[in-house]
């Protein structure tokens, strides 16, 4: 079957072979001097190697705030790494290769943080300029266009935020006002790079705060940014300073409140969750006569989640991030019709911890110590059970079923599988490295089924184990 | 043209005449003794009087634990007033009516709250036979049902809640644990009143909060709660204490946060925001052999946006509260076909902002002083302008456009419409009592329409204004 998915799309003068994107995902990979290092090189090499469309660089700062280790594009000394990582996603495979780029607001451990409104006009006219000057960067560095960040809790993302909090011509209480630092930046980035140079903009589709802005505002703001000539819009949403929660002695981190839960969404969030609103907006462009490619976030990671969005044409490019993170063959296997040995992300967000905290991201499926997604699509033995038997079994204590199993030899990690009834199909539900699995969502008086499969590092499998099927006895008050 | 909206639906014993709802909503109509008054009965007669379906009685406690203006059915004496509130409505129209019934935790002006964990297993069996005592006195009182109130900041909500601190077995992070007291609540309701008087359960269908249950988990509970005999499911969102801001020297007030801001959407929410989670819900219901009716509120008041749910099948039950609190008369107007005379809701929360400060809740677009909707589904004499003219102008200044006009004669308030470009469809933007109106979001490079019409208090309108458009010129970034 040919998947839309692997359709070529032209954006401004790049074309991405795929509609596959890696969106930005912040790898601490580098040291605090902000210079693409040997493993930032291998991590966005790795993407390439995996056959993704459009990888878009961890965001890199156009300014030299004291941050953590953050990439910096905020000067010519910049480019020599940056020149190194272009050219070998390059060699790699036909993916194509943006930068983010960003500009953020000062935090203080403290709890402080700069807000938009703090910014002097002089301060922002130098934002345009360093905007344009990181672009023009990126152009040299043999980049295929450039990303600007104006999503989540940054500078960018503050001003168009329906919680702007200035008064002047920059805030004011008028969308008009919101987006004025966006449109002269992009203005100014023309000026610097022309139209050829592929310019996209992230920014939120919901901010997910109290009084943020709804896909409501954000159609409006999709069709003002593709007037300034953005060349691709990509959608994100949450992730704000507004409702983050601060630890006493940490920088504010704007991914652990509701809207960091909207950003991150981990297993209890639905899949696909902000795919509508994406829709909604694609809609609203071409009924104002828009074409601009659209890009959505969000558990996209199942195959059939993403062919659906793009054959449809709900959007035109589908971003995944912690599900390429975990794998980044996720293109290449699908595309081969290999799905079942995707390395599946369950949301675990342990990665999401890492960033928190500023350590290297990796994702924990991973083989421990390593800092990067292991290669090879075809292991030449898959892990297996001694005598073909996983040992699976399952113990009711109360109403928490408890699967044990035992070690497979060559596994990396497990799947665990669950059907909520007898004859029902079997979903994947969590993967782990340990033997034994708690459910706390199984319902009285329901019969649970479970399966297990051990896989390798790079998602081959065992057959599956036999099934366990599990009575959960109904509640007392239900029976008495 | 028959509306589906208007079908007959029977819930358990009772028969609905049509599937329009009205949710419970505080009034603050009665003092802090908590027994039925005059202006309370008023209040839900009046509804009975437009036609609704169902409505719901404001949530009345089942304990004694002080609280503001709040009724009560925590103790045969209240039977009286109750009986005489059924009694009224029953005369005014086929209607059916159920009070919410609410336990809730305390609250302090510190900013303290009681928590679900702070509750003793007494202190639950005591809360279960509350419960189950203040269904005997509903149906004592007359009522056609009863409804339990397990949404929002309250006590069942509170256990069903992902985040349920309790580490026993009614939380213990077990999904069957959460439930366990609105289980053996239904259970106790059951024991008290029978099978056949009609008990629905109103319900979060998501919390909106960090680490809040999504509709993964709601499509669960739904299933759960009929399972444990619930006669019909409303479902509303949000409305949580764990966001609450809390203000100095004030009580917790749980719709003031972003969860607040799903629960009582202001014009920057979409419409019909819930509407797709509700129509999970049904259908995974359907898929489980559930046929218990479902209701959603959350911006439904336009008239072609509950008929399209009722008509898909997406859910049986529109619920529709501050559009019903503007106007009570809004289904004896739709099923008239007179939709231009309901009196629209524009969502300016100044009803919530009386909830939230304990004063009698009233709509902005009533007449000054009055505690109910006007009577009168028509008035001899629409409002006018003298002369015919409204005066209309439009001034531009930046990029706002503040409109101006002149009073029209009997106008008890003007709607105010815009489109969006020359040619587009002119949509209601607004509702107020003066004579200007400033619009924030027009972006440049367009030209905007805009109209009013006057409206007197029953929604009875004047003739449109004559249009005046406004070119809002392109920023000077774009232009220069």
């Amino acid at each position: 079957m040919t998947m839309k998915l692997f359709d070529p799309l032209k954006i401004g003068a790049m074309t991405i072979p795929n509609r596959i994107l890696v969106p930005a995902m912040v790898t601490h990979l580098c040291k605090e001097d902000g210079i693409v290092t040997q493993d930032t090189i291998d991590r966005f090499a790795r993407y390439a190697a995996g056959g993704a469309g459009l990888i878009v660089v961890e965001a890199m700062a156009i300014h030299q705030v004291k941050s953590g280790p953050l990439l910096r594009i905020s000067d010519d000394k910049y480019l020599p790494g940056l020149r190194e990582l272009a050219s070998k996603v390059h060699e790699t495979s036909d993916s194509k290769l943006v930068p983010q780029i960003i500009h953020f607001l000062k935090v203080a451990r403290t709890g402080w943080r700069q807000t938009a409104d703090m910014l002097s006009l002089e301060e922002i006219d130098q934002i345009v300029e360093q905007f344009g000057d990181a672009v023009r960067r990126a152009r040299e560095a043999g980049f295929d266009g450039a990303e600007l960040h104006a999503a989540h809790a940054y500078t960018l993302s503050s001003f168009l935020s329906r919680v702007n909090p200035r008064t002047d011509e920059y805030g004011g209480q008028t969308l008009e006002g919101r987006l004025r630092l966006m449109g002269r930046v992009m203005a100014n980035v023309r000026r610097k790079v022309g139209k050829d140079f592929p310019v996209g903009i992230r920014f939120n589709v919901e901010e997910f705060i109290k009084n943020g802005y709804t896909v409501m505002e954000s159609k409006l703001l999709a069709e003002r940014l593709a007037e300034f000539g953005a060349d691709y819009l990509s959608l994100s949403a949450g992730g704000k300073f507004e409702d983050a929660v601060h630890t006493p002695g940490q920088v504010l981190y704007p991914y652990n409140g509701y809207s960091g839960d909207r950003c991150f969404p981990g297993e209890w969030l639905p899949r696909g969750l902000h795919a509508s609103l994406a829709a909604e907006v694609k809609s609203h462009l071409l009924s104002k006569g828009h074409r601009v490619p659209i890009a959505v976030a969000g558990k996209l990671d199942a195959p059939h989640d993403a062919e659906r969005l793009i054959a449809e044409g709900s959007v035109d490019i589908v971003g995944i991030a912690r599900g390429l993170l975990a794998d980044p063959d996720w293109p290449i296997k699908v595309r081969r019709g290999e799905q079942d040995r995707i390395v599946q992300c369950d949301y675990c967000n342990v990665c999401k911890a890492l960033d928190g905290t500023h350590r290297p991201v990796v994702c924990t499926l991973w083989p421990q110590g390593t800092i990067q997604a292991p290669r090879g699509h075809l292991p030449a033995t898959a892990p297996q059970w001694a005598d073909g038997s996983s040992g699976l079994s399952a113990a009711l204590k109360d109403v928490r079923v408890t699967l044990h199993w035992r070690k497979a030899s060559g596994a990396g990690y497990y799947d665990v599988y669950r059907a909520d009834d007898r004859g029902g199909e079997l979903k994947f539900i969590d993967a782990l490295k340990v033997t034994d699995w708690t459910d706390n969502t199984a319902l009285g008086g329901r019969t649970y089924r479970y399966l297990v499969r051990a896989r390798d590092a790079c998602g081959r499998s065992s057959p599956p184990s036999d099934p366990v099927a599990v009575d959960v006895p109904a509640p007392d008050y239900m029976t008495r």
